[in-house]
């Protein structure tokens, strides 16, 4: 049997003709590799969280303009831009609040407008040649993070990770799960422990599946059990994504990474945020400026649930996200380096290193 | 519409002739009342746990070992007693591993072995007089409990528990609930918090039911939004139940629970375990001593959900119960009194409160 690993997340296939996706609905219970040609269905995709984690939409969205924008039949450039943009906005529209989506899709766009003095068939293969560099760009951040996390482990550690900063959400290696995965191609034999995380349990659907898929030693736990797990010295270090950090360090994640960042600090345990530079804000001073998103109750009462597991009408309060003080993070973990507090310092020379790097 | 406030969670009809409760297996979706007569419906009620809570199953066996009594047809002493045991072992094979299932049978095995001289008839209404005691004092200890917390606390303060030591697991007020409900009846406003409790989700399908039912603002939330509410100043003091309580203050109680305290500590919010006398064994020095139940790794990937929600074969780590250190007990509340630290001296003294009263 094919694993998730015979493919990248998220993929062109051999003709450049469709892309090609794991549906991530069906997960755990099935491995359905989904070929999506027309912009419906691509949308639908990314609409109905087929496709899903910020970079994994941002390499899908590329990679469906650039089908989109082959099939636009037009020899002149402003014909074929006044298509091109009706499937940009069109695509565009299947998660407004996705900022990798429109950040891809701007980008795509730019190829188009810079080079319109090029032939339809020359802009068609910039297109392919942006998409592809969009997803080698994803890869080689998740590389590298991964690499700079390996250096802070040791080979037999017990990891800790909340929700799905994994594979499924980038197009390969994922952002936490890279230095696991890493780990594991060198046998460094990681036994990771995966926090549910309710209430829509991508830690239970997505990370355990493509870890135990990865052939690492993973155990699943309810996200109130992380202390019980912690208490018993079998867990060394903790791995999270993040949503966004703000210059202070303060970093935005997925709800309940900062009660396991309390309790990692209790037990001595480090505590890494895995963050490519593009999810740090400098301009937002400290997490007391980051909204957090509230999500509708029937997520906690209602789903997954064959039937409805709390009362009717009672009030329910659901967060999707909150945000980790930075005097909890042992370190961010970028794929410019490792920043150590004070991290209004060090995330000015993560910055740094990264304009040396483009320069 | 009844509301689970006109009867007590566990009683027996006006005429002592079948036990009434509520199929908790059924909450929240329909409330159901059982009315129970014979044996076997009696001990599938205890087995599938349709009464649930410790002091619940101590009461429900109390009834129904004397509904067995009661129809018990023999004159003599040693007819009736050869009778009467083999009724008491077959409740008691319900749930070998109550406490208080045992316990209450015990209770009524001694009425019966104490009063040979008497009649029969006059034995069973001993027999009943012994349950509606067992009652009384359960409801008399959660009352003592409610009272002794409703003190530590003012009109309008917004409270969190987790799982379910409520009216649903006692014969009336609960433990942890008990200054809820007595402060509902002197209109103190209370705001409640519920973690839904993973895996079994008691605080979702009784505690945020029952507190509902009884008129209490309530809002349920999963456990790992427990610092995000505390964050917002929500809360301002923390009840929970237990399960067992160490001669030094360690407290066992739902999995989950010593995390709570964690959150509770670090916003500087009370966090008080109530606990009858009862649950306090004194011939336990720490938690270290406190056996910690494995449970099976179903109830984390499969039950309550429509379809698999975790990958097949992926190990589970789930544990029942965790404990909480006395360091982060600000104090335990029992029915003769409030102990704060240190908790080797006050918990002798509670004892001593309790030897006194009992002379």
């Amino acid at each position: 049997m094919a694993t998730i690993f015979d493919m990248e997340t998220v993929a062109l296939d051999d003709q450049d003709s469709a892309l090609l996706i794991i549906d991530q609905t069906q997960l755990p219970g099935r491995r359905e590799i989904l070929r999506l040609k027309d912009q419906k269905s691509i949308w639908d995709a990314i609409y109905l969280l087929k496709v899903r984690g910020a970079p994994a939409i941002g390499v899908a969205a590329a990679f469906g303009i650039y089908l989109a924008a082959k099939e636009i039949d037009e020899d002149t450039f402003d014909d074929f831009y006044k298509r091109f943009e009706e499937a940009r906005d069109y695509l565009d529209s299947a998660r407004p609040t996705a900022v990798n989506l429109s950040w891809a899709l701007r980008r795509m766009d730019s190829v188009v407008r810079e080079n319109r003095e090029k032939t339809v068939p020359e802009i068609k293969s910039l297109l392919l040649r942006e998409a592809n560099e969009i997803k080698a760009e994803d890869i080689r951040v998740c590389c590298s993070i991964g690499e700079n996390g390996l250096k802070l482990l040791k080979p037999g550690m017990g990891l800790l990770t909340h929700c799905n900063a994994g594979q499924l959400a980038t197009s390969k290696y994922g952002t936490a799960t890279a230095p696991m995965y890493l780990g594991q191609e060198r046998g460094y034999g990681f036994h990771v422990f995966c926090d549910e995380t309710r209430p829509l349990l991508q830690g239970a659907r997505l990370t355990a599946f493509e870890l135990q898929e990865a052939g690492i030693d993973t155990t699943l736990i309810c996200d109130n059990m992380a202390p019980s797990v912690m208490k018993q010295g079998w867990v060394d270090a903790v791995f999270v994504g993040c949503d966004r950090v703000a210059a202070n360090g303060d970093a935005a994640n997925k709800i309940g990474t900062s009660y396991v960042a309390l309790a990692a600090k209790h037990f001595h345990i480090p505590f890494y945020v895995c963050a490519p530079t593009s999810t740090i804000d400098m301009a937002c001073k400290t997490g007391a400026d980051i909204h957090i998103e509230l999500r509708p109750a029937e997520e906690v009462t209602e789903m997954w649930y064959e039937k409805r597991m709390a009362p009717e009408g009672v009030k329910v309060y659901n967060p999707s996200f909150d945000v980790t003080d930075a005097e909890f993070i042992t370190a961010i973990i970028t794929e410019y380096g490792v920043a150590y507090p004070p991290y209004d310092v060090s995330l000015k020379e993560i910055f740094e290193q990264k304009a040396k790097a483009e320069r």
